[in-house]
């Protein structure tokens, strides 16, 4: 296999692109691909600073190391899960990155705010756990890109974490959550930062590849959670279908943004508020993580 | 295991009903679903006529058995697709359901309204295999019915089907797939007879217990030319996700039904016209089973 550009030896071969790259040139394609990513829904100008979510894997790093790559005005923010060695490794490779390149890394402890670390807020709600966790991660990362003054918060999903997600949207039809599936978010409220992800083109194995040929650290284990979770069932599901006919998983994620989505935002509008006790965006009165964290105190009172 | 109704013991469990029935009151459950069918979508009222498309198959002449017994005016059409064997036995299945039950059964020979068998056909378009014929049963059904003065046409689609039909259009997101798919579909146009599948609500499972109970003789084997079809993988895919969590299926077909279909109904609209070539309906000039036809008499041409 030949690299599409130099005709070197390629090092990674794309099959829904019909494509191999050398190194390089692979590195090249990725950023690209970003950039696209960027321009095609305006993500974010060069004034903006962006906050980038990092969890110490290889998507949300490899997305950082391409956003100071292109010489974005960034910083980190990591979540403190509170979830064993898991969280104590993941964190140490976040800090290791965020040292190594010069930049800022703010921390936020779940525990502090929301009362406890995860593994307790698993037993203390009837939220399956990775809900929970997505609905502290969605609002300490909100939070912390308004406390610090960023204009937009970027979180490292890829095609097939979207893909997936995706999927089990349409498996329920779940007609919110499909009509809040976009690559970028736009603030609705002054209180709400605008969300991107900028990797929605590149698949887990793009990441993946791109991580280690810029030499990032990263920690490869997935969270002990996630053992079991739907979405990893449905990722099976889209890599056996990617696996029959390449580019599936993408077509169905493009077929969506391009054709679908739009039928879905129409018919879904909400009236944002501010959260009676906390002052964050909420639908309702009280916020789900205010009443998280309630149900928490509750459980954890002696 | 006890039948829900009379404590009986169970012939068939329904997991995603989690309930359990034995022969008479899984006979029962099975027409009420079809009534519950008929009702929700008013497919068609007592003094329609109904041409059931049957292919001798458990689906169909389940579907055809029911109607017969819920006292509706039927008849049968059968599509005689020439595919060999298959083609020959199931046409027989067929003629001794009817014969059996002093009914009607009009054939219509695919061979004499397209030029030739399927398999020729097959060789002489470049559309998959099921895409061909699909076309052809779809236009010979309808012509049929307009033919023999009968008000609807009714197919025995099951939840199976109907779940991986929808699982392939949302792979893709075609749009215009979606907007058709549902359980019935009105006449738009004095030539286009109105479309209805009162199976909808029963899985493949059900039909296939339906028909063994009703001692109704079918063909067992497959259309040699569904082997590896796309249709079955979907299936296969779906199946999998029912094992895993009872009701899956059935969630999304019915959720598209109630939530999602409205959206891309209203996207879609095309006006009907009649084929300068046949007289039926089409959207362009010349309909697709005329120019299917077309390319079979230039293949097969000496």
């Amino acid at each position: 296999m030949k690299c599409k550009k130099c005709g070197e030896t390629a090092a990674l071969d794309l099959r829904r692109h019909n494509a191999a790259f050398c190194s390089p040139h692979f590195i090249e394609f990725f950023r690209k691909q970003v950039r696209e990513a960027i321009r095609h829904y305006r993500m974010f100008e060069p004034d903006d600073t962006v906050m980038v979510a990092v969890s110490g894997g290889k998507d949300s790093l490899a997305l950082w190391d391409v956003l100071i790559e292109e010489g974005y005005r960034t910083c980190g923010v990591y979540l403190d899960l509170g979830i064993f060695d898991y969280s104590v490794e993941s964190r140490a490779k976040c800090e290791a990155f965020a040292a190594a390149r010069g930049q800022t890394l703010v921390i936020e402890r779940v525990a502090e705010a929301v009362g406890a670390p995860i593994p307790v807020v698993q037993k203390a709600t009837r939220r399956p756990t990775c809900s929970a966790c997505g609905l502290s991660k969605r609002y300490l990362i909100n939070r912390a890109a308004l406390t610090h003054g960023y204009t937009v918060a970027a979180t490292g999903h890829n095609l097939d974490d979207e893909a997936a997600t995706l999927f089990g949207s349409v498996m329920h039809w779940q007609t919110d959550a499909l009509s809040r599936q976009a690559p970028m978010l736009p603030s609705t409220h002054p209180k709400l930062i605008r969300r991107v992800k900028p990797l929605y083109r590149l698949s887990e194995r793009e990441t993946a590849a791109y991580a280690f040929l810029r030499g990032i650290d990263y920690i490869v284990e997935e969270c002990p959670f996630a053992r079991g979770a739907t979405s990893l069932a449905h990722k099976d599901v889209l890599n056996r279908m990617e696996e029959a006919s390449p580019g599936a998983k993408h077509n169905f994620l493009f077929g969506f943004l391009d054709k679908a989505r739009a039928a879905f935002e129409a018919a879904e509008s909400v009236t944002l508020l501010e959260c009676a006790s906390c002052g964050q965006v909420t639908t309702g009165e009280i916020c789900a993580f205010c009443k998280l964290a309630d149900q928490v105190k509750r459980h954890t009172a002696p």
